[in-house]
């Protein structure tokens, strides 16, 4: 196995690490989330823009009308989990590019001057990031529960400015009883790797 | 520093791991691929939707036509690199939903039967899932030097069907002499994470 990665950190971070759907009640503190994102910080993007926006649900109001536009199937678990994050991308993020990227300072306005384009950056940009932050809750020990099931534009206008849009909602926290489903099938290497 | 994962691999992966601008000689493998993908593939994504595709460019030929598409500053690193990835978005990804998703083959058709939603979950999930194989290049103790500074219309028309669309273009190798520029500032966390 040609991996540099130890296998303890294999399993914690991919092999052994599962999605969860049911969680303890032992809390996840801001402290926790701190040092997942210091470590998940340092991950690569597009002119190190850095357009994830974390929003930690903790006070059961706003629990309530994050859950109003869930799906049916995650408001429950999303009701009872430890900690939720709705992972955001920011699409004004190049207000920030100079400083982020003081090698080519006129990447904002070279690059970034149209809405759409932003749009597209951001989105894709934020989603890279949201994998890593994924990888972030398992490097703390934590299990995440990644949902995409839910009304976006409800998300939107709940708890988003219109620069904003919502990418993915994450339940944290230690697994509890019956956490997990079945694992599903990956894709055999031949289907997704190919050499021309 | 309240992570479960040792600080070894907290480096390997993220704090001393950089993006690499130049490499050495020495080949990346297909079996180093393979481990990558081995790796990775078990991370988590909507349906366990696997949209991701990675076209390995090794010949010559291949080499010159990605090099075409690619901006100026990234064409002769990229001819230089041991091995490039071009990381693909596949839009048809539904049609392994009922094998990849048994405990809910209907999602197929129920979410799944229009174009613009899924090129839009394409997008999103195989974006997750760049951000996983780019930290699957450094669990191999490689360098990653992931680049979107390519004609995306370019790419797609030379290397890809209607139905699949470029994401990102990666380098990977042993970092060479002079490969890494200074690291970027990055955001504090109270720019990026709110609590409601």
């Amino acid at each position: 196995m040609p991996l540099a990665l130890d296998p303890a950190a294999q399993d914690l971070l991919f092999r052994q690490a599962r999605t969860a759907n049911a969680f303890t009640d032992e809390p996840v503190t801001d402290e926790q989330v701190q040092a997942i994102y210091d470590l998940v910080k340092y991950a690569p993007t597009a002119f190190n823009q850095q357009p994830l926006r974390v929003i930690l649900v903790r006070s059961p109001e706003a629990r309530e009308r994050l859950a109003a536009h869930l799906g049916d199937g995650n408001k429950a678990k999303t009701l009872a989990a430890p900690l939720t994050a709705i992972l955001v991308a920011d699409n004004e993020f190049h207000e920030e590019l100079p400083a982020q990227f003081p090698a080519f300072p006129q990447a904002k306005d070279m690059f970034f001057s149209e809405r759409p384009v932003r749009e597209r950056s951001a989105s894709f940009n934020a989603a890279l990031q949201a994998g890593y932050f994924i990888v972030g809750v398992r490097a703390a020990g934590l299990a995440a529960g990644p949902m995409t099931g839910f009304d976006a534009e409800g998300i939107n206008k709940e708890f988003l400015d219109g620069d904003h849009h919502v990418l993915a909602v994450v339940n944290i926290g230690k697994p509890g009883e019956d956490a997990f489903h079945p694992r599903g099938p990956r894709l055999a290497y031949e289907q997704v790797v190919t050499t021309v």
